[in-house]
């Protein structure tokens, strides 16, 4: 078995969401980010999640989605925005979030 | 300053490549992966590329491109067509490959 997420046949949809953490509150972080983990897969339209983060600090998390109305209300949860705060306030230093349309993909075993 | 991607207005186009690495080869795994590096970042169209490797083995490399031929024609390089078989011959266990049209994004810091 294979820790990478499985997707439907394209069009589907992406949130590529890079970070680098600030070096602060590493407890907080962590539950909020097994929370949002947890919460993410609740909501309608999910398809999954790839996460890593680094020993230096940069984490890259790709999640997927039916559709770009699935991802707006999962950007606007309550709880997920006020998450979101928490991150600007003290977790992360930087981080870009790209919302794409997969066009095509492929894969390997 | 920030390991982070910087690219233009949106739409440009991503290429995520999320893998799990087989344990195996480290040396010419890493030697391949520096070079692969190298040589996108010379190829016309390119933007730019966040990548990340954790502890478990898995890793996602997210490059930025101003086109989908411009991605056509890198995923051809000959130099990089030859690492790809090694890839699957012996240093990836599996792997997920997303080319994506990158519809809107936004940046902290």
């Amino acid at each position: 078995m294979t820790p990478l997420g499985t997707t439907p046949r394209p069009p589907y949809f992406a949130v590529v969401f890079t970070s680098l953490r600030a070096e602060d509150d590493e407890e907080g972080y962590g539950a909020a980010a097994e929370r949002m983990l947890e919460l993410a897969a609740a909501q309608p339209g999910y398809f999954g999640v790839e996460s890593v983060r680094g020993a230096d600090g940069v984490g890259i998390t790709v999640s997927y989605w039916e559709s770009l109305e699935a991802i707006r209300l999962w950007r606007r949860h309550l709880e997920h925005v006020a998450v979101q705060e928490q991150g600007r306030a003290k977790w992360y230093s930087s981080y870009r979030l790209r919302v794409c349309r997969v066009e095509y993909d492929n894969a390997f075993a």
